[in-house]
C-alpha cells in the first residue's frame, strides 16, 4: 500500500532536529537518512520519495521504485545539474518560514541602505553626534529581479514600509501597487532604480548578470550618493570582481551580500573591508527543517490523493 | 478680515526650506519669522497663530492677539514647561511623513536584533564567515509603549514583518491584531516582551520609567539572548545609569537610543562603546518643515471655517 513507501533523505542538516522533524511532518512514514542510516541496503527498493540537495549520481541508481524529488531548499540549480538525475518531477520547497525570512532580510538591508546605518555605526564608533540629511523610503525606488513567490513577497513589504517597488521577472507579471517589467523592459527598468535586488534564480540566462553594465545603468540622480545593490539569490548570478571594481569608483554606493561565487567567501576577499558593504553568510533564509519535513508531508499527501503536486520545477527554464 | 493674520514662527529649522515651506503651506499668509526678521515691533498685533518650540517667556507677551499655538514636533513637553505659556489651545504636529519616518527607524532596529547584525558586522570585520543560529520574528514579541499615531503604525508594520506585537498604552487600546495592555496590565505586558520599544510622551509620569526595575521585568526565555530595549520616545523617559549597567551584566542583551537625557550625548558616555547599543543622533523622526507648513496651514483653514482643530493637546495629561 502506498503509505508504506519510505522517503529516503539525502542532504544536510543538524541531525537531532531533523530527527524529529520528518517524522513530525510525515506522520507514520518510515524516513531513511541517508547521512545516518549506515546499515541500509545497497538498493532501496519501494522508495518512492527523496528529498534531495547536492546528489551523487549513484544515488540515483540506488532508488529505481523513486517517482518524486523533493528539493530540500528554494534553489534547484544544485538538484538540475547533479549527473544522473532521472526525468522525474520535481517539487521546489516553498514554505511560509522560508519566505517570511528572506523578506525579513531584503527589508533589513534596505531599511540599512536608506538610513545610512554603516555611516552612522562610524560615528558612534567616533563618539560623534552627527544628524546625516536623510531621505524618507518614498524617495527611493526599489527594483526587485526575480518575482516568485520571495519577490512578490518581499515587495509587498517594501511598499508597505514606504519603499517605492519595482519588479523584473522574464515573463513579466501583473501585481497591484508594483511596476512590473519583462525581459524587454529590462534598462527602463534599471535607470528607475536605486536600490537592486536580486532574488533570481541560477540559470544559463542570469549566471554573471550582475556585473558592471547593469550596475551603470542604475538611477544616478538618487537621493542617497549611488546606487545599491543587494543579493540574496544566488552567488553564480553575480561578478565579484566588477562589484568590487565599482565600490571602489563609485559606480555602486553599498552592496549587501548573503550569496557568492564561491562559498565560503574566501578569507581574502576585498568585499569584507568595504564600510558600505554588508555581508553574512548564506543564512537570510535558512530552511527550516520543520517547514520541510510539513511540506514534503503535504506534498505527498495531495500526490496520493491523486491531485497535483505543487511548485513543480519547469526544467526549461531551470526553476 | 481673518486671511490677514500672518503667522509667527519661532523654532529651528534650516533657513532656505522654511522660507519656501512656510509660503507653500500657508497660501497668501504672512510668515513673521523671529529668528531672521530681525526688524520687527516688539509687539505684534493681530498675530492669531504661532508655530513654536521651545519659546521664551517674553515671547508670549509680544503676541497679545494670540489664538491657537502650533507645536513645531511631535513632543510638546518643551512647549508645556514654557514659562508664561497661555491657556490656549495647542496643536500638535502629526504628519504622515514624520509617523512613516518613525516607523521605518523603529522597523530597522527590531531588525538589526532579530537578525543579530551587531554579532554579523563584527564577525565580517574578523573576515569570519559563520552563520548563527536564528530565530524568526515570528519567536519574537515586540512590547511597544505608548500607543499614538506613531506606536500603532510601528504596531502595524512590525506585524506586518512577522513580529508578534503588543501594546501597553495609559487607558488601553483596542486594535485588531495587537495585544494591547493598560495601566493594571503593565507587568503581564513586560513579562511577554522582548523588544520594548518605548514611544511615550514625556511627562512626570513617564520620567525616567525604563530603569532597571522595568528591564529586569522584560522577558527572559527569549529565543534571543536578553532582551532589548529601542527608545525612540523622550530621552527625559529614560535612565542611562540603568541601562549602562544593565547592558554590562546582561539585564539588557541590546538597546537602540534615538534619544538621551541630555543631548547631544555627552562624548564619554560608556553607552557609545557597547557593540550591543546601535545610537543615533535624535535623528529617528526628523519633522520635515513643509509637513509641518502644509499641517499649520490645514488646521488654520478648518479653524477658520469654524471647524474643530485637531490634535489638541489635553494639558492635564501632558501630551
Amino acid at each position: 500500500m502506498s503509505n508504506s513507501s519510505p522517503v529516503v533523505l539525502a542532504m544536510k542538516f543538524d541531525g537531532e532536529r531533523k530527527n524529529s522533524a520528518f517524522p513530525d511532518g510525515l506522520g507514520a512514514r518510515r524516513v531513511i537518512d541517508l547521512n545516518t542510516d549506515t546499515d541500509i541496503l545497497e538498493i532501496i527498493n519501494g522508495a518512492r520519495y527523496a528529498v534531495l540537495w547536492k546528489p551523487k549520481a549513484e544515488l540515483f541508481k540506488r532508488l529505481p521504485d523513486l517517482e518524486v524529488i523533493f528539493s530540500a531548499g528554494a534553489g534547484v540549480d544544485h538538484l538540475l545539474q547533479s549527473p544522473g538525475l532521472p526525468d522525474l518531477p520535481i517539487v521546489r520547497f516553498v514554505d511560509h518560514t522560508l519566505t517570511t525570512r528572506m523578506s525579513e532580510w531584503i527589508c533589513l538591508q534596505c531599511l540599512m541602505h536608506l538610513r545610512q546605518q554603516r555611516v552612522y555605526d562610524g560615528l558612534q564608533r567616533k563618539h560623534s553626534w552627527q544628524e546625516l540629511p536623510q531621505p524618507e523610503a518614498s524617495e527611493i525606488t526599489v527594483g526587485i529581479m526575480g518575482m516568485g513567490v520571495l519577490g512578490q513577497d518581499a515587495a509587498r513589504k517594501l511598499r508597505m514600509l514606504g519603499f517605492r517597488v519595482n519588479g523584473w521577472s522574464r515573463s513579466g507579471k501583473q501585481i497591484d501597487g508594483i511596476g512590473c517589467f519583462d525581459q524587454s523592459g529590462l534598462n527602463a527598468f534599471l535607470s528607475k532604480t536605486d536600490f537592486l535586488v536580486g532574488l533570481l534564480p541560477l540559470t544559463p540566462e542570469t549566471k554573471g548578470i550582475f556585473n558592471r553594465t547593469v550596475f551603470a545603468k542604475l538611477k544616478r540622480n538618487s537621493e542617497l550618493a549611488s546606487p545599491v545593490f543587494i543579493n540574496a539569490g544566488r552567488g553564480g548570478s553575480q561578478k565579484e570582481d566588477d562589484i568590487v571594481a565599482c565600490l571602489r569608483d563609485g559606480t555602486l554606493g553599498g552592496v549587501s551580500l548573503d550569496v557568492f561565487e564561491s562559498e565560503p567567501l574566501a578569507a581574502d576577499s576585498p568585499l569584507w573591508d568595504f564600510e558600505q558593504a554588508i555581508l553574512t553568510p548564506h543564512a537570510a533564509a535558512t530552511s527550516d527543517v520543520f517547514a520541510l519535513g510539513k511540506h514534503v508531508g503535504e506534498q505527498i499527501s495531495r500526490y496520493e490523493r491523486g491531485e497535483k503536486l505543487q511548485y513543480l520545477v519547469d526544467r526549461n527554464s531551470g526553476y
